[in-house]
């Protein structure tokens, strides 16, 4: 992958960055839920004001009340502010954040009592990354209409799922369950950041039957990719970015493998 | 399991179901953003009256815009009104709902441009089942926000992941996709349903270590789930809902493994 795409194709590609926005139908524009929803970002600065405890109970409430599959709430939040997240992880909270959520998949607790639930590791695993994700989401959005803003952590100071098995190791977690993401809350220092480069509307709908997107629009989102972690990350770059991924992850399926598969090892 | 509590437990039960309720910090209570996310339930009975297009859209444009890991947007959604469903599928859209989509993580468009990404197929496919639900869940708030109600279906009607396999062929999706869920839209007929017996913050909460439910907790949980479903789902009750889950799971599983470790098959 090119790290550098010239000059000519940089301006260009910042270009299309900066033309990108939320493209809500003209007659609705004025709900103000939905620019709530349209206008929130991943937040990686914030001040130092804390949440009240109120506003974080009204967060993790949005959470417990998520949709969830036969309702099994297959989720467990591991909830931080600073000196627990020091404590037990010897750093601050990613981004000096205020507060800190781990969301959890958890395929434990229901089996407590329904202990004849067959051993289908990959489906229940499925089923529990997709309930513990709607209430991470459900979570985020609450923070927001609340003016708190967050960011979901797969990789940054060894907090998501590329790092599942020393997060299940930390906190003393039992099989069936599996670390997904950390959110990290707080208020937002400054202004939003730019909308990152999101794929046009057409590309990721699907009518009737699946369509491989056009070459030139994956190329385009690419570029823009490239040169917005180019001009923003300063000291960084989307390679560097890939990269890290990409030296992790080995390790990480070998983990996420035998803590899916948990009997089988 | 028991499919019958006996009266005293039944009554019992169902009291505890009807006193649940949301329970944000009174201080918060009247925040109309979060009263719409609190209040969302999953709704089984819709009128005739059509979704307009430009409402269907804003719903959309909420999936197209949520958050995912370095902005992958591993996610498609298949569209449907009910005469692309009935074309596709020779039935309905299941509970008469007016659109459907079918939620799919999708590994396979980014790879079109990010060829050298290596085959980590667990793990690559964690992460798109993450992001298109964060992406379901923000379609499901947004959905809320004007007015339009949904269910996401994971076995109904072959709509979820129980039949994501039948859905991968109906919808001619390639290697690295799965279809995780249907969202069935439309507007509610009559009240919402009652709050499914949700388990209490402190459950579902850590706090430093990993402490398992206590038992009782766990108990009159599934004790309400099971007079829950006998009071309210006619002709069905939870362990009936349990065996359709069983009797499927099996082969699920199975397909499930095909789909996710594609190359090694």
């Amino acid at each position: 992958m090119k790290e550098n795409l010239g000059l000519v194709k940089t301006v260009k590609s910042l270009a299309k960055i900066l033309r990108g926005k939320p493209n809500p139908p003209a007659s609705l524009a004025d709900n103000e839920m939905l620019q709530v929803i349209y206008k929130r970002r991943s937040v990686r600065s914030f001040t130092s004001q804390p949440i009240p405890d109120d506003v974080f109970s009204a967060i993790l409430e949005a959470g417990r009340l998520a949709p969830c599959t036969v309702n099994l709430q297959s989720w467990t939040f591991a909830i931080f502010d600073d000196a627990l997240w020091q404590q037990t992880f010897d750093h601050s909270i990613p981004f000096h954040g205020n507060r800190a959520v781990i969301v959890i998949s958890d395929s434990a607790r229901y089996r407590q009592v329904l202990e004849d639930f067959p051993y289908c590791p990959l489906t229940e695993y499925t089923i529990a990354v997709v309930n513990a994700s709607l209430a991470a989401m459900n979570m985020n959005v609450a923070a927001e209409a609340l003016g708190v803003s967050s960011v979901m952590l797969s990789e940054t100071g060894r907090s998501g799922i590329l790092d599942a098995k020393y997060l299940k190791e930390k906190l003393n977690l039992p099989d069936g369950t599996v670390p997904l993401m950390t959110i990290v809350f707080g208020y937002a220092r400054g202004a939003y950041p730019i909308m990152p480069p999101k794929l046009p509307m057409e590309r990721i709908l699907l009518h009737g039957q699946y369509q491989p997107s056009d070459r030139a629009t994956m190329e385009s989102w690419l570029e823009q990719m490239i040169a917005g972690y180019n001009a923003s990350h300063l000291g960084t770059s989307f390679k560097t970015q890939l990269d890290i991924y990409q030296s992790k992850i080995g390790q990480a399926e070998d983990e996420l493998n035998e803590m899916v598969f948990y009997r089988k090892k």
